[in-house]
């Protein structure tokens, strides 16, 4: 049973200056885990010749396979092929089926292709074409004592495509990797250090092939089980042994034990139970509806949403009573109720589901200040309401309220289990 | 004039499985780089101790200063604490004011400290406590040979304010640092090759200190001049010239020399002109109007919207005609014209935008196939509509919509200039 390592190098100043966040890595690690490649470290360096070379020469001397990002555009910043051709010590030629692709691509865009774009298909002579079928820049795979360098655009979309298509096939065929299983178990309302403290029996007793990391975002906590063996069937059972032991500790704050998010759940659940969600959403303008969208599929289960972003618009148009806001203000238990409930009417929906606070920075007095966020659920028999105190920070109330939102539904519809 | 070097060091099995996405490196880098220190390097490595000693060991042989996050947790998988403890020959002796400190935010929060969050309060005898303000691990500042060694928490809302509160205003005083400074010059809607062209002659004649970079994105190429040198003043002199030089060039396609994004020009562009905004958003989802919800103060200008994502919403409660629909479809020009009219109406607004269109990745048909989508801008006097070709990708084209939408928005205010 072999351990594959894998290192990722990332490659550009844009990096470094902190101008763009790095999710190549991200997702190409997570790719290489799920064919059991390990990934054991990751380097970002700048368009810089030195740098780069010493890189790659370092992720030689540990892992089995060097994947690599950026510097692959036609502009003149870009270094990685120079770099690349001097470490192999190869040269460039022109590569006359990667010319003949970029050449079909840019018909197809109904666009000429240029000078610069025509270099594109200059490739060092000792590497193997990977094929861009959605971009300008080949990906270069070269070969080296039995260890793979393969160079790939900082394009998110190109590296995917490349990757799914023709990098992780060709990885898997050469190098066969130990089983490595993953499991997590996401929980949320419930902060790590007193999770910790219920799990404390139990993570000591785990077997020693099954490794636990906490991993803590806001307001929710994952437990990622990783067992590591020969017989994947015989993993399975052994994690699974751990999962149910966990139930009983923790169970209701348990949301998920698979790749599901808050959203994708809650579509499930209310199509499996034949119901349809309507939103009134004042202060998290409009991220929780685009939170319930991002889920394929969600027609089936989603109706629509309103923002009324300002009083007049719940008044006029959700049909709040000009009452109810005058008496209590926006922001309170008697106008969210009325938002949850008009949504529902107003749009055809069983649930109704509402949220108005102060997202901030500004608009918050002493009696309400920034992060009061009321939220509720209304299904034509319950509305149940929540009120949350957050933070000072805009973007952070509006995601919480949102996932608050979210956690409501869950636990609403959970009761009737 | 010193070149200060910086080395960023995140720590944690889940960045190297691809669980998490490092959003930390890339913070510290754009805060670090704003201050004049440079980075030179960002390391990844898991939770092991001979890999964080061999990275701590290399950042040491490079940079001046080692910013580490994560593994500080009060969980058994976080080791940054131990290794440091080694590498600086240290041991962990209770520190009384962190203690102090911890035990004042438990009383806060409503909480006791159980035994596992006391030791948190436990510090290496040879580093100084950074303040954690906002969580239950303290930071830790190791001094060594004129080098900073920085270990703080990979959580991170407590990093950015351990960050601004202490550590940026440290870092200033010990290390003065040339001056560096870049000039971003965002474009839309011009892909980076023919950008490129356009700006060859340009790009040959910048002086020897001033560096360009292209960051393309989805829909959008951002152009980053980069001055080194000793006076500020002269710097944003130099970079301002060439920044003139550019406006002949690309200018129809340059919507921003600053920091500021696109839902934030519109604003201010809304802003300036006393203008409202009503959003109708059908495939985006709610997309479209977090966007312009993200920015703070946008109560001023934008009045409310309505997602109606099902056809007898838009009929009924938009009061898009039964008619329009069943002849051309809601993905249709038609349709469109009349979504961004009637919100435009009902919400009262000087301005109505409307998106419609296939998100995918099912619902669509040899006609109109998915990534169709049409979007429109309403004024009263014009409606300018707009139809796209998207991909196949459901989250790019929710993303690729909404930019569209706001770009179209752009276009439109700029008219009347």
């Amino acid at each position: 049973m072999n351990d594959i390592r894998a290192e990722l190098l990332t490659i550009g100043d844009e990096i470094l200056y902190g101008q763009i966040v790095d999710t190549n890595s991200q997702w190409m690690s997570a790719e290489l885990d799920k064919i059991g490649v390990r990934t054991i470290r990751k380097t970002s360096v700048g368009d810089n010749e030195a740098d780069i070379l010493q890189a790659v020469a370092e992720a030689e001397s540990r892992a089995d396979i060097i994947l690599i990002t950026g510097g692959l555009g036609p502009t003149n910043d870009d270094l990685t092929k120079p770099c690349l051709c001097k470490y192999f010590d190869s040269k460039l030629v022109m590569n006359e089926e990667a010319l003949a692709e970029l050449t079909a691509l840019f018909e197809k865009r109904g666009r000429t292709l240029n000078e610069r774009n025509r270099n594109q298909a200059l490739l060092p002579d000792k590497c193997k074409k990977v094929t861009n079928s959605v971009g300008t820049a080949p990906g270069m795979w070269f070969d080296k004592n039995g260890k793979a360098f393969i160079s790939m655009p900082g394009v998110p979309y190109e590296m995917k495509k490349m990757m799914e298509d023709i990098i992780i096939p060709e990885i898997r065929k050469r190098f066969p990797a130990p089983v490595i299983l993953h499991q997590l178990v996401k929980t949320v309302g419930i902060p790590e250090s007193i999770l910790a403290d219920r799990l404390e029996d139990w993570e000591k007793n785990l077997p020693n092939h099954i490794k636990l990391a906490y991993l803590p975002s806001l307001n929710q906590v994952k437990l990622r089980l990783t067992a590591t063996g020969s017989e994947k069937s015989e993993l399975e059972k052994d994690i699974q042994a751990q999962v149910d032991l966990l139930f009983p500790l923790i169970g209701e704050y348990i949301f998920a034990t698979d790749d599901e998010n808050l959203e994708a759940l809650i579509g499930r659940m209310l199509k499996e139970r034949n119901l349809t969600l309507a939103i009134a959403e004042s202060c998290s303008g409009g991220f929780l509806s685009q939170l319930i969208t991002s889920v394929a599929g969600s027609s089936a289960y989603y109706r629509g949403s309103i923002i009324p972003y300002h009083n007049d618009l719940k008044i006029n148009n959700l049909g709040v009573k000009k009452e109810t806001i005058e008496a209590n203000g926006a922001v309170s238990e008697p106008t969210i109720i009325e938002m949850a409930n008009q949504v529902r009417k107003m749009f055809g929906a069983s649930i109704g589901v509402a949220t108005s606070g102060i997202a901030g920075p500004a608009g918050g007095y002493p009696e309400k200040p920034v992060g009061t966020i009321w939220i509720a659920f209304a299904d034509g028999e319950r509305t149940i309401t929540k009120k949350l105190q957050l933070t000072t920070d805009r973007h952070q109330n509006i995601y919480m309220t949102s996932v608050n939102a979210l956690n409501l539904i869950r636990q609403s519809l959970s009761v009737n289990d």
